[in-house]
């Protein structure tokens, strides 16, 4: 069996795991306080050439949304996202547990728009009643999204231009970052990223380390208190310094994005293999998760060797499905993965 | 440099962390739905011999208290605990932010007993305008509690009686369970403390693992959709297996139990040794925290090679400090230590 | 000017009022728990020929909506409401302030199927991840919908029996139920009503009284503890007796569906008015709110001396607006209004 | 039976009254946007001398404590209140549910002290793991408070001298304001409180309205989106002008402090005559709120006749009781009651 249902099946890149093994004896305060965890920080910092930004450490994708969002919004506020947003649809409402609405827009191909932000500020506030619903508070989008697209330069500059303009902080969730930066659709680097948004998560957790988001938070005025936050939301690991000891693995010698590199270039074969044999996909995704659309009876087959997600029934007995590729996942796997997938 | 701020300080111990490295390239589903993951909470179950008792696996205690509490109480009701008790001081409001009163009652030497929740109960029903006040709803305690008390089968059994009594379910945080378990004041197995409680939690993060709290709840009735809340609480480890690997290591040749009796000797060597030197403690410890009461003096002295916690002013020129001991204390640490201490 | 606006721009009904003057001087306890309220909720009761339902008062809607949600809901579940409902759109985030998502579906003609609710729950229960997406935990309706819409028998029936099925309460929003009851397509009473839902609300505030919704709770596992549920969310009137001494003078010589009457009966004479001169409407309502779709040209023109609400842009230089009839409404004011309007 | 219980157990003032009834075939906007309350607002802006004041009127007092506290506060805040606070035990937890901790200091006859405030904020900053307890947010008094006491003006300039230094705002429920402000231990007008403030509420409730809390805010920080608050919170009235309404008639003529004036001088009346008869109180109240320690044996006799509060067991067969004076007792009503008093 060969699982490609997501990329977090396996622990982590050895670097980072020989990491961890080397520091276990050594003594470190605890709850993030330790050098490791500033040395990281630092070396984000420098990366993202921001060097005003804070940077937090947490274990997990919903734990940083939820305190990110938590630490903006005010209690009369919602957060804007795609419909498709990882906090709309898959994180059991912990936003609404912290009490705030998600206000959705609909996703093109995952991606929250300009326009779609700017026409619900002026829907909002064109109301007489405005009072009487949820104040647009922030704006959270994924690159990659969901379904695995990424933003232009011109996107997200658009997108954040609208933000400043209607005062909504801009957040993005990165928790496949790596596979965005280094996709052939992006036009940017983290550092000019990180000019286009307020607060910003590095996902390590699908990319390479056993768990771990870092938390880049560039607006000045988003970062007081937040540690607060970080202890009050579950967050404030005790023993620490794994999370900056990971990090430290992963920004040493461009470790990161070389992980992101092979997830990617693998995901690419899979898609040119897929796309050769005549197969179509749900969407043109240029990132570590491919949905190609294919037919229940191959996918019955497929099961008994493989593993993948499904995402969506598509009618006609086709069906549109998930294969991830994550650090450990090797050419030969997904060469033995297209062998098995009949031509269209 | 010899910390003993806390035990948490180091990494895991060996046994833990090999388990960790030895799998690290196998593939599991995710989210603790993995193979490792069941047989730990298999094992956990046999050792506690509560066959029919549900096992999660979070990584933090704060997350661990928070997410049983949110899943036990309705809105208008609280959780009573200790004016020591963790939840009520050291966890930034996560029960507050959860929408809860923590209803404190003075602490008996850090325990919770049950004449005191016996009294507000009996207060609160009493008045007739109960509506007007939060309802008590479960009883949090900790075992051993902040300050290093364990309790005793009696005081756990009278506690029990009247929780059952007034329908309140009974909360054991178990952060150093281990320490209790085996110190010279517990007269209970783990099995005996299951059967007076409704939930509890053994933890790992400071007897060994590199993180991680199992939580068992033994009544049914407080069992169901306890996932959701794990994840709504943010607390849903994507790599899961992390946390079933860990606490696979611990179950085994009873090295849970053997970690927290190293712990505990240490420390009562530490204790001997101090009170062999004249000093007294603020409350007398049978668990791996000690809580010395020395002069300031000689604390700044200390402090030069030691780490430790300042605990509480005494006056006189006296202070309570906290010296913990880790699975990776040594005797030789321990005694160092000492001899840097003067007689009283 | 004559307001349309809506149906509480006038204080209460005659009857309601000279109940308060009357009693005005007189002393009972406060909080709802004096003779009036008691005397009102057993007038209720019998009118809804449920002896056992639990019957409590409130202020206000929303308040009555997040109290009764509030109480029913558990933190990992979200009520299922259509996307036009008043708990969605229009109590800014009130819901969600209290911990839950709310889980719309789109709306037939502002009504909630049985088929989108088994839809919904057939969703969320054959996801494999189901504990990462908000669990369906109650069904919020509103009965006249916020469109003026009215349930039939049939459709309450059947919504009820999936609700039943999937163990979720159906909660029934009456803040305007008089005007359900005594519409043209309504073949119920208030009895039968009562025995296809779980709570229902009797709206006064839109029915002659200055304020106050009555709480009927028919599900004996729903009333527990409600009071302590309405003081914490703010609700408890202190002199509570001014709740009962209004339903009091409602529920006498069935005034309040004698206002119902008169409110639905004017508005059928502008409705009949209006179709006779060639307008649309938006949606078909048999209530005292009617949505017709005017010209723009022509909505200037009554601005000056009617007041209604702006509703929807239908394009081409036409928009829906709304008027409302209140217990004040007077004939007079609807041949007024109806003079003012040209033909189509 | 007279009932002296509490000082909400008759209806309104005939000057409220009477304003609600010649007004009640008005049309008037809903939601607090109509003329009665912007007159009324801008008449207690008058009566502060707080021309750029926000006011805003609520139905009740725990509604207003609700909506205040919890748009003041971010989540990882507390707010401050004595012991005795009404927020921190009549309230069933509202403030917890809105997420924040009640952060309490022991009452000095139920005041909130300078003293207290900056030692609680001293600890709180000097402890190395601040962020692992609640960040005191505010201060909540109440004035006068639950125990009939005054702050005299030196200290509430104390308090709100280390409110300002602590970065606090500074809020004050008076529920019971004019009492406050008629008593002989008041030495400021309500413009002069004003200043010492950032928030405070005019409670109408207790005296002479049906219900209505005006809060006025005074810093220009805490007025932004304020309404939206009060949807949220279930605060927004429909027919809001009734609110207005009432605060116009209590703003009429000096009634409001007029009626204070009576409320305070009969209870001096019972204060004396009680004094006078050797019986002693709990505290030395000078307003509408007296609390007597009688014998349980007169206390039994006087029950068949009076209404009143138990309050707390002194031991020795006597209890305190709490006697409350409204805008309709009568000296006569007073003076049955002291004949049906023994001497001491």
């Amino acid at each position: 069996m060969i699982r490609f249902d997501s990329d977090y099946l396996e622990g982590a890149h050895p670097a980072v795991l020989s990491r961890l093994v080397e520091t276990n004896q050594a003594q470190t305060p605890g709850y993030g306080e330790d050098p490791f965890c500033r040395e990281a920080a630092d070396r984000i910092r420098a990366w993202c050439q921001a060097p005003r930004a804070a940077v937090h450490f947490l274990v997990g994708g919903t734990q940083a949304n939820r305190t990110v969002i938590a630490s903006v919004l005010r209690p009369h506020q919602g957060v804007v996202a795609a419909d498709s947003g990882h906090i709309a649809v898959h994180e059991t409402g912990a936003i609404e547990n912290a009490g705030h609405k998600v206000l959705t827009v609909p996703g093109a191909e995952g991606k929250v728009t300009a326009q779609a932000v700017e026409a619900l500020c002026a829907a909002h506030f064109a109301d007489a009643s405005f009072e009487h619903t949820v104040q647009p508070g922030m704006v959270y989008i994924s690159n990659p999204t969901e379904i695995g697209t990424v933003y232009t330069q011109d996107e997200l500059a658009a997108l954040y231009a609208v933000c400043q303009k209607r005062g909504l902080p801009l957040y993005i969730d990165g928790a496949r970052l790596g596979c965005a930066l280094v996709s052939a659709e992006c036009d940017y680097t983290i550092a000019r990223m990180a000019e286009l948004c307020d607060v910003f998560t590095i996902g390590g957790t699908k990319l390479g380390a056993l768990f771990g988001e870092a938390i880049v938070i560039t607006a000045q005025a988003l970062q007081k208190d937040f540690r607060y936050f970080i202890k009050q939301n579950g967050g404030m690991l005790a023993k620490g310094r794994l999370l900056g000891l990971q990090f430290l693995a992963l920004t040493e010698n461009d470790l990161y994005l070389e992980i992101a590199r092979c997830e990617v270039a693998l995901a690419m074969e899979l898609k040119a293999g897929l796309t050769q044999k005549g197969w179509g996909f749900l969407v043109d995704s240029p990132t570590n998760q491919q949905f190609p659309i294919l037919p229940d009876t191959v996918l019955t087959e497929l099961r008994q060797d493989f593993g993948f997600s499904t995402w969506q029934a598509m009618g006609g007995g086709m069906t549109a499905v998930r294969f991830c590729t994550s650090w450990a996942t090797t050419r030969e796997d997904i060469q033995t993965l297209l062998r098995s997938i009949p031509q269209a």
